[in-house]
């Protein structure tokens, strides 16, 4: 008997905003009842608590894996950079200057019975806390590097940095976030530029694929462009409110940093060169991208593969007899789950009501709860319930309810929990795909452009030919960006091929991805 | 047919400097040599390299996959604290002061053509780089915590930490590394107090079974206690210097931090009770324990569990046709050994003599080298080379390379490879013990003390019933001291039960281990 328990939140602490009343809040909401992060004493900095943190890690091992791959190794680098190494490339410097944490002393003292940073103890050189680590990694591949035959140097570092940011949004913004970047060094042009191209795929591969999250893959605009890159590469995903989010990047940085730092090779035909390099990242932030963009007004979905738990049984009953056997059956089932490799969770808590559990299972994005009764021990079935199926158009939530439901023999719900969890993993990303293309148009004048981000906005492709300042008054008139300019098989075949910019009519030879954007 | 080549350093870059001659140097060339570690532009902080990292990953591995298995979960805290936080448990303040990175200002400016820090971008409140977190992490668990049902918090973090020192040494004490550190929070005393046993057993679990490094297990006397701590336990292992290493530490933080923090539980009895605490943490100094225990005159030596290649394999050929058959047949070999799931590299590289490739990888502490060359073939056989054996009392140097090379049939070579490896496991902690014990002794008089040390010493097992100052005037005089106070069954049988302090004289219930440290 699978219960018909009232499925809502039981204390205010648990309720969570609809998106369709205030989206930002319902985001907040989501992170705060799924228990992902807090925010803390410090200023912008975030608590990331466990299970946002088990997330993350499994988003870490899916990356590791396709950079361990691709030939890259891990290796790990000083937190501070001192002023002067800082500052020997120019443009990067200045691209991070107005956001530096600075460290400047070096000890504490008690004075009139306060502890208070000593001033004796002032550093010669101030350190900066790296906000990227370009600068400290090539000053050392000075004397990594020789020969050809150093080359290619694939080298990733999984680390903390801080980007001194004003407004922080947990996990999408924050002045600490964790992440890793990639540092390689080549001998050719060619070959960074692919290397450059094979990471930008590896990114998009685990979105769409581990995370569920379709992406645009293309160029940045030169204002958009990391500080020290001459070709910033990013994948672009919508959130659930239509605007984009940058997931990730990854920069050609040519010979800029192998100059300021003075890393040459002797090349094949025996002349001294300087390097080439690449850098790419992703960060905490996908976090914050795989909940705006799966989650719902119950709390967070997540994708088999990213998913902490992947199953949580509840045994329902009303006496000391039922709750033996409904408990006994769950312990059973998931024994035999966990042999096929899943994470179970038995709730098998006293002094809550089912759907108490139900409601937090759901929050915190469980992919399948299995509901246990002594109805179901009796007939020999299990009741499998999706966190979530693709919604059809006016489909009321109790419909929605019941085609998440399943009653299933028990050995068949067992054998196929495989393909089910496929499923999910596949749908979710196709579902974000139909939300997505729902809010993307191909668009030709600046009316319907207007329209477009008046009504709600998403994605618009439109020609552009225009300059910085010309991209200034899109931001001015529609607060929307440049996101990228798409390689050319992203770009939907209705609007593919050359026109005319929506702005200044001057002839553009290809569509951008034009949308607002976190 | 095996090579006779030569073993020795090809170039003056690869050279070690022999144990005997400089210990110091010794260790350095280690590092360098087997590229573990690198000096970097900032002081006090140290580049892990490729080699050095992949140690450290899968020594965390070992470490994550114990602390699940005992129910604790990661979480991430921030890595700045505020200084009026820090300051809030006095004693932890003071501990910490002298070696505090302060961070006071957040943003950099171009002035007069040069890059400084902006002094109008001067932090209200100083942040400290975390020397340790239990302030920041205290801080947040008043608002996880608030019934015993919310206890016990397990809770790990995987973080870098800064502890400005001005005399640092590559692995083991540098002013940034990497660790672990566990936070716990408990309802009683008893069980904070088993969980300081239950962390310590773990860290000694990898270091014995892991690592390969006997350690002994104790209590800090007060004055080496953690700053905030009641109770502070660790593990000590013996260096090839016989100087002591401490390599990790648990300690009972009592309801201090829950009183700075002002974290307060409503316990069974319903009544507002503070919580109790531990903490505890092992970091990269593991790595230079590592090296210390095992390395030899040709460099690191591997535990396989830690070993980032199990396996080397190098064919050697004269001809092209030789070099084409005993490659195919390295290929072959290795990839049935990688079936049994180890990390296997043939040396396929040309250009480079095969006694240059064994150099490099008993340099980089492979534990096994596999040799091909066309009599194997032609015999069907193997040789296969032990890293390492246990040396025998005035066993010359070729007899020891003798007994660590063994020709074998082919199959047989492939079926025992997993007992060989068990054995190189069992047989370094075994040799580690031996080399311990034979620095170890039980003395009663400070005559036989100082004679101890003045021949090179190593752990001395004495009775002490002295002060702190007593403590110093040890230190003083011999440059020893008490590294910890062993749980009784540490203690050598043949030194168990009470007796006289050897300094003072006064009865001591049971003996301590003394040594020099690091």
């Amino acid at each position: 008997m699978a219960s018909q328990q009232n499925n809502k939140p039981q204390t205010a602490a648990e309720s969570i905003t609809p998106r369709a009343t205030d989206y930002g809040q319902w985001y907040l909401d989501i992170v705060k009842r799924a228990e992902l992060a807090d925010h803390s004493s410090v200023r912008g900095c975030m608590v990331i608590k466990p299970h946002g943190y088990a997330i993350w890690e499994k988003l870490q091992r899916e990356l590791d894996d396709r950079f361990k791959a691709t030939g890259h190794v891990n290796a790990y680098f000083p937190l501070f950079i001192p002023l002067s190494l800082l500052a020997k490339e120019e443009e990067h410097a200045a691209g991070f200057a107005k956001e530096c944490a600075v460290v400047t002393h070096y000890r504490l003292k008690s004075m009139d019975g306060k502890v208070d940073v000593d001033p004796e103890s002032k550093l010669e050189e101030p350190l900066v806390v790296r906000p990227t680590s370009e600068t400290i990694i090539w000053e050392q591949y000075r004397n990594w590097i020789q020969s050809y035959r150093d080359l290619p140097l694939l080298i990733n570092q999984w680390a903390n940095v801080v980007r001194w940011e004003m407004r922080t949004r947990l996990f999408l913004r924050t002045a600490e976030f964790l992440w890793q970047e990639g540092h390689t060094a080549h001998a050719t042009e060619a070959e960074a530029r692919e290397e450059v191209a094979r990471m930008l795929e590896v990114y998009a591969d685990v979105a769409e694929n581990v995370m569920g999250v379709p992406v645009i893959r293309g160029h940045k605009t030169e204002g958009e462009r990391f500080a020290g890159a001459l070709d910033t590469q990013s994948i672009e995903g919508m959130m659930q409110d239509g605007k984009a989010l940058q997931m990730g990047t990854s920069h050609y940085l040519g010979q800029n940093f192998a100059k300021s730092a003075d890393v040459k090779f002797l090349n094949q035909n025996g002349q001294l060169e300087y390097v080439y390099a690449t850098s790419w990242g992703v960060s905490t932030r996908l976090v914050g991208a795989l909940i705006m963009t799966h989650s719902d007004d119950n709390g967070l979905i997540l994708p088999p593969k990213l998913a902490p738990i992947h199953i949580a049984i509840v045994p329902i009953y009303k006496t000391p007899d039922e709750q033996a056997r409904t408990t006994a059956e769950a312990q059973a089932v998931a024994a035999e789950l966990r042999q096929q490799g899943w994470a179970v969770k038995v709730d098998d808590r006293e002094g809550l009501q089912p759907g108490a559990k139900y409601y937090e299972w759901e929050r915190k994005g469980v992919p399948i709860r299995i509901e246990i009764g002594p109805r179901d021990l009796e007939k020999g079935s299990l009741c499998v319930v999706r966190r979530f199926v693709i919604e059809q158009p006016g489909e009321t939530e109790p419909e929605l309810r019941r085609r998440k439901k399943q009653f299933l023999p028990r050995a068949e719900a067992i054998a196929q929990m495989p393909a089910l969890m496929d499923t999910l993993q596949k749908e979710l990303l196709e579902r974000a795909r139909i939300r997505r293309d729902q809010r993307t148009r191909i668009i030709d004048t600046l009316e319907d452009y207007e329209a477009f981000f008046r009504e709600g906005g998403g994605f618009a492709w439109v020609h552009w030919a225009g300059t910085g300042a010309d991209e200034d008054t899109m931001a001015k008139r529609y607060e929307t960006s440049i996101r990228c300019i798409p390689f050319a098989d992203q770009i939907p075949e209705a609007g593919r091929g050359p026109g005319a910019c929506i702005l200044t009519g001057q002839p553009s030879p290809q569509r951008v991805l034009m949308a607002k954007a976190y």
